[in-house]
């Protein structure tokens, strides 16, 4: 018997019976796997899906669901916003950089009104409405968002700015019910499974097979730790995500995110990284990472946001995500918020996502002198950058930061102060390296053979940066990708 | 005709004629190089480098040619300085971090001071002079220097300071002169030639050569365009340098740096990473860089250095290289030195290596309120820093980032700005994953057969901080296990 602890691949003659045989198979059911199944299924061939756990969904459907889109679709155009694939391009290449796939991007705002009348056609529903508030989702079932800082600086001065972030109907959802995520996943795989998409749950991926001259042929696995040997006629697609749950990995690749994992799922372990790389895969941008901060945003709007020293250091009303990867990566993962009393009743009064992190601020004072010296920041640090802020506050500007004009107000006291050190988590984004039709690439720069990839396992649209619903919008685009190809069997 | 364009792995039974042989096969005749050589040559098997140059030196010859070493040495003794490996392994954790390989930095911490003795043995010299004032080197020949922040805040305050910058001699080096890196390699190389070891120049490394189990048997290279093979009968040591200047590499792995190499040289292509990559070699830390700040230190400890809004984010009185990474990693690459005219002509009057720098301010001014608007900062900023700072350096402090006090110095008019936006390069840090025997790690863990590699080729003791001498310090010492190690071909 073949053994499967290890990565390194497996000769297709060293395998005496194989367990299962089609000619695709996908590995991972997650939106990526579930869109590489649909396009395979509906090119004509047989297409099995193995997944690790005992259904579909993956990190996919326990997400909130965005899917970052535009360039013009539907429901952009149904709600009033202009957008092309030319002013998207020019977003996220500044949004997700430095360093971006050029052509990846640009494929995929070409490619993008095309991906989401897809999705609709597949059975994906999106509302018409609208939510324009701060924030990382729509508090309920808003179809539409700005997801990325589009409208924040630096970004509103490089492109026209147009949300982009798509939600999957949750269909009048209520607290604690299935998300958007879910909602996305629920009618793809429905699809799948009536393309005739088979699949075998329970499954874990360990080594890949070739055969002689190095092409891909199948997959070697296991079952409750019993081996599994299934064979690809034309090719294997994985899809099994990232690799934020493999601890040794990340302290390798991506340090500052290790011990801090979250809107991933434990299954994200890197198996699809490795078991590639043993093949000569090559990777890309392996440091990056989603950050969350974990904190409303409709009450950091409200606030300024000041680093370990007390300065201000990003614009308070971009994406959240874009602080958290500040606060993450260049300030040393310390960050508090000042607000004051007033400005904090005022959040308090509106509708977001986040309400349930509404909780009373670490420290109130009476004056900004006497918060600082609480929050322990060295004398008139803090009283010099709220004067700052002020400053300009009266004038209604941000000259500093260019926070927009709606959300700059003085700061009077009383006052008080989150602090949000250590209150950031997420997720990798590098991964293995692709071209445009999800072929994974050797160093040398060719195809390998048989091997297709997308989704999370991938360095996809994102280099530095990042916008919620790049990851299912990368993952379900090149699914489909990956599924197209494999059924060719190029 | 076996092609040699490709960069995996040829077997040798494709192999007609081997051009050379040897015992083991070291490619690259850098510092890492060098000392794998003699190691190996020592062990009693014959030794080949092979060199894409016209001769020994690589990135280590044009150097500086600080080692960095502790623990003790003999020269950290003679000049009254204690040291010992777990005082210098809590600075290296602290300040090469996060995500440091811990084994590998308690190893080269309790072979320090060996190592030392072993440069010393193998007729490297070392001047008993130290230097103490602020800087990337000394200014003529004095054998030891704080190179990476040791003496400056956050470190003075984790580990006891101790310098670790080990220069050898340049022996009343004049401007213009060979440097340290020369006065190192050249006896390596001296020691290395009366050991035997034969080299080969003007061959470039193309391919690896494998046998029928995987193990490396030898490399395929090429000389001015026609192959070239070379057969190991123990082992192949890769030496070849960083991927700072593939610019590919540098653009999905580390694009921050891209566009601005700095302190290496054009042959550290990456090459002999891909070719073990080929072979599933695993990697580590690609992101990581080292990142010069290119302004004088004995002028930036005199002045304030704020980032693109005016603040101060890094205390000036440490390693100019962490201020490097500071700016191009956290500050978007945008950096302004603020100094006054009494600060600066007491600069101007000492002795530095990089007393070329020394031209007059971009902007000067006569009150910090027109200097602030000439530099185009909003307004208000760089007051508000500087009434920070002075109000602290009054009482001779600086709570905010801890300057030693012999450095803090109220600001006073008249005074001027230099522009340091974009004043930054470096190298690449990141590379093949080896184990303490510079094994090169299969990614599923184990030791590749018969391959090894040292130097900046691999991803050695830093993961995402750095201090001068790191390179030609785990290069050599890595170098050398490398050289014992292929000798025995494990």
């Amino acid at each position: 018997m073949a053994e499967t602890a290890s990565v390194r691949p497996l000769r297709a003659s060293e395998v005496e019976t194989w367990d299962h045989t089609a000619d695709v198979v996908v590995v991972g059911y997650g939106v990526a796997g579930a869109c590489a199944a649909i396009e395979a299924a509906r090119s004509g061939v047989d297409t099995l899906v193995l997944e690790r756990t005992g259904g579909w969904g993956g990190a996919a459907a326990m997400s909130g669901g965005f899917i970052y889109l535009g360039g013009g679709t539907p429901l952009q155009q149904a709600l009033g916003f202009d957008d092309t694939p030319e002013n998207m391009e020019k977003f996220l290449t500044a949004a997700l950089g430095p360093g971006v796939d050029s052509d990846k991007i640009h494929d995929y705002c070409q490619g993008s009104v095309e991906h989401f009348n897809w999705l609709v056609a597949q059975g994906v529903p999106f509302k018409e409405e609208f939510w324009g508030e701060p924030g990382y989702e729509p508090p309920a079932d808003q179809g539409l968002m700005f997801s990325g800082g589009e409208n924040a600086a630096p970004f509103n001065a490089i492109a026209d700015p147009a949300p982009r972030g798509h939600l999957a109907w949750t269909k009048d959802k209520k607290l604690g019910e299935k998300g958007g995520g879910y909602m996305l996943m629920e009618p793809l795989a429905q699809t799948a499974e009536k393309l005739g998409v088979r699949h075998e749950y329970d499954i874990r991926l360990r080594r890949l097979i070739v055969d002689d001259s190095g092409r891909v042929v199948g997959v070697a696995a296991t079952r409750y730790g019993k081996p599994v040997f299934v064979r690809a006629e034309r090719g294997v697609v994985l899809a099994t995500g990232s690799f934020a749950y493999q601890h040794e990995m990340v302290e390798r690749f991506a340090p500052k995110i290790f011990g801090r994992p979250a809107a991933t799922v434990e299954e994200h372990d890197g198996i699809g990284i490795r078991v590639a790389q043993a093949l000569g895969a090559d990777l890309a941008h392996m440091d990056a990472t989603e950050v969350a901060l974990i904190a409303d945003p409709q009450v950091v709007v409200r606030g300024i946001l000041v680093n370990g020293r007390g300065q201000r250091f990003i614009t308070e009303d971009t994406y959240p995500g874009r602080m958290g990867q500040a606060i993450l990566q260049d300030q040393d993962n310390q960050a508090y918020l000042i607000i004051d009393e007033a400005a904090l009743e005022a959040a308090f009064e509106t509708q977001s996502s986040m309400s349930f992190l509404r909780i009373a601020p670490t420290w109130v004072a009476e004056t900004v002198a006497e918060l600082e010296s609480e929050m322990g920041l060295p004398e008139h640090t803090l009283q010099h950058t709220i004067d700052l802020y002020n400053h300009h506050a009266e004038q209604g500007t941000d000259p500093f930061l260019h926070k927009k004009p709606e959300w700059v107000k003085p700061i009077s006291a009383p006052l008080g102060a989150y602090d949000l050190r250590g209150y950031t988590g997420g997720f990798t984004l590098g991964g293995l390296r692709t071209d445009l039709d999800s072929q994974v690439l050797h160093v040398d720069g060719e195809p390998i053979p048989g091997l297709y990839a997308a989704g999370r396992v991938t360095s996809g649209i994102c280099a530095g940066g990042y916008a919620s619903g790049c990851s299912l919008g990368d993952g379900s685009f090149y699914g489909r990708r990956a599924g197209v190809a494999a059924a060719k069997g190029n």
